[in-house]
């Protein structure tokens, strides 16, 4: 019996799979992903990480084909690919696919949004490239879960180029074998790696998957070939970055099971396993007998949770906004005394309000593996008073309680705001919700184009 | 005691080490092995793989800044730094760093010749940023080496971009912590697997690695930063690309041992086990008493050698110039029958030609691990005869044996003249061996312009 192509099979998937065949409930999941994309690269226009890249990045673009997200810009395909996708994921609060922790969208949706600048794409092509973009880019990061990460591979770098190739392949109606090759010279392009979160250049490879995942594409259509299995080959992408890979996961169910049901898109820009404390300490933040007290009445902050939660974000001495998104001490502190948690509350300034570090000290843990990672309880105790106490069983944002449609909105306005292009989002919104009845997506960039600063 | 920083001390002694203090046998070997890589890039300017990534890649270059090598056409520095480092490697003729295998001077010499053609830089300062950079990619090489490229890295890819990033870094004067950065910005952009080898889509990890290399080192020209130990970092390259990596060894001895001498160039388009097999048949090919019988009197040919040569080049069946490159029955039958050894022998068309079929099926390997991978012995047997036997006991273009000054010219000249660029060679030979007296490197790039067919 021969060993079946795995790669082939992908391949053939996303050659084939019609429009018609996709659920519902899928395609609607797609334009929420569409819709907390824009949000996020509306945030991060002006950041300074954008700023250095579009400078250099600006220096090698060929055209003014593509549209650079809030900034009155406009670079070629692949360079404008490059920057949107650094800028949706440049505070990490772009999408979450939960078995990965890969940030789906932010690699496959610039370049599709580019190459709509290009020629005239329909709504119904644009989001099926998109659904099985982020497909083949969670399902092979499943393969290699949770080894890859652990690691030290940047998930969505590795696997986002996958997602651009086969995002645009399928766009530009590559064959199966063309698509084969395109996922060869993605294999090739596959890097990132941990040690470089928290610095601008973890940017660099999460532009380069965006952008190099386009490059396969197109130099596929040119019949530039390459390996037979780049996955699953013994020295494919597969094994050489992950021990014991399951490559048949990569095709069970395809069509069947929808990874993009297993995204979820952040209400706080925070590492995950802070949302319910968030919840929790916003809730509190309006609690009549704590505003009673006052806040500097607190002795105690008790948060129990997962170990996970503490393994993770016991981090009492931060020193910049990047490191106060994983500091459970700090987002304590800044959303019970400002009663919000957005980015303006995660950044530099933030952590310079030297009002928050007393209540930050108050911070302790309890571990408590019986809870979740959606869960946690958080105590606060005040002298001579009743302890106060907010349980969260299943925050806002996770898997099993995701954001409404209205809150993505919200979301979209909240960022749209912070990220100051002066865009309005309002026609964006209502845009990305009838995407799927435009002949012409690349209408859509014309609102997100922003003005030079 | 605090841990000395691998990264820090690298990025030291390329921002720091004088010209005055490289020995004069380094900077000759330096010129040695540019003349070297301008053969082998002079050889492929119209081979099909380069034909197609020219195609894509030059839709997206933004300006004429620079050369691509032999095909009369200008691309932006980006674009020419890749094709040309594909071009140079697309035959793997190009040179061969002995301990760890990688091909040093394709990716770091292309960056630095088209950065040349865009600001005057003396023929020191070129040769100088080219000894450094192959100096950094060499000794990252070294420390992931063995395990690396047999997990499945193609190394020249993943280490090539350090050595361009260094190399230009150097050039455009980046200080310490910039090029600590630039090593952070390559790292993330490190890619390549050995499971693409044999097909065209190795050819994008080579140009992206010269490509990238560039990109990281402007890019912390605008002090974009990363982390503060790329390579030894807990998630960094080194522990991520390698089990029991030696990160020490890239800082010990710098400036007194040199990786460009550890070095060697090709004399055959094959796989460097080949080489005392192809010497040993091409003195055959002249032998009286073998040509007295002919060769279709042949009955057995026993390769007796290390037992790498069998394990590596015993492949009887090939259907394409590039398998033959690692075929023993291939090219003993050729080298046997042409008495010539050049890339036409090891092409298509020699592939196809079905009388060399026949003596490639005598052949029959003996291991015997006494033997160096240097040595082999030929036996050629013949019925009623007395045996033919020629032994090598160290072939030609091993560490040990380098090609002398003279042959790397006749390459030179060989390989131009396989490339059909209509390039002159005889004025390149020479401004290569006077380039540390030259005020103006780029002028040699008019030299290998060529022209468009």
């Amino acid at each position: 019996m021969s060993t079946p192509s795995v790669s082939a099979e992908l391949a053939k998937f996303v050659a084939t799979f019609r429009w018609d065949d996709v659920p519902e409930h899928v395609r609607h999941e797609s334009k929420r992903t569409l819709l907390n994309f824009f949000s996020v690269a509306l945030s991060a226009c002006f950041d300074p990480t954008i700023q250095k890249a579009a400078e250099v990045y600006g220096r090698f673009s060929s055209a003014t084909q593509a549209t650079v997200i809030g900034r009155g810009q406009r670079m070629d395909i692949l360079a404008a690919a490059a920057i949107n996708t650094m800028g949706a994921n440049v505070f990490d609060f772009d999408d979450t696919h939960f078995p990965t922790i890969i940030h789906p969208t932010s690699p496959v949706a610039p370049p599709l949004l580019a190459w709509s600048e290009t020629e005239k794409i329909s709504g119904q092509d644009f989001l099926l490239s998109l659904i099985l973009g982020m497909e083949a880019e969670c399902r092979i990061g499943n393969a290699v879960s949770p080894y890859h990460y652990a690691r030290g591979w940047h998930i969505t770098s590795t696997c986002g180029v996958f997602g651009s190739a086969m995002a645009i392949g399928r766009l530009i109606g590559l064959t199966q074998q063309q698509l084969v090759w395109a996922l060869g010279s993605a294999s090739a392009q596959a890097s990132g790696l941990v040690e470089t979160l928290g610095t601008m250049s973890k940017s660099i490879s999460m532009g380069n998957a965006a952008r190099n995942g386009i490059v396969s594409a197109l130099l596929a259509q040119q019949n530039f070939d390459g390996p037979a299995k780049p996955l699953e080959g013994v020295r494919g992408f597969l094994n050489v970055t992950a021990d014991n890979a399951d490559a048949q996961s990569i095709v069970t169910d395809l069509g069947k099971r929808w990874e993009v049901l297993n995204n979820a898109y952040k209400p706080y820009p925070c590492g995950v396993v802070l949302n319910p404390v968030i919840e929790a300490c916003l809730s509190l933040s309006a609690n009549p007998e704590l505003l009673r007290h006052g806040l500097n009445k607190i002795e105690r902050i008790e948060l129990t949770g997962h170990s996970l939660l503490r393994q993770r974000t016991d981090r009492p001495h931060i020193l910049t906004g990047r490191e106060s998104q994983v500091s459970a001490q700090h987002a304590v502190a800044v959303s019970l005394t400002r009663g919000r948690a957005g980015l303006a509350e995660f950044s530099d300034e933030a952590v310079g309000d030297l009002s928050l570090k007393g209540i930050g000290a108050k911070v302790c843990f309890v571990d408590d593996d019986a809870y979740s990672v959606d869960a946690a309880k958080v105590v606060v105790k005040i002298a001579g008073a009743q302890p106060i106490e907010v349980m969260i069983d299943m925050a806002r944002g996770a898997v099993g309680r995701p954001l409404s449609d209205q809150e993505i909105e919200d979301k979209v306005r909240a960022l749209c705001a912070y990220g100051q292009s002066g865009i309005d989002p309002e026609p964006l919104i209502q845009a990305v919700w009838a995407l799927d009845q435009s002949n012409d997506v690349g209408q859509i960039m014309k609102l997100v184009a922003g003005a030079a600063k």
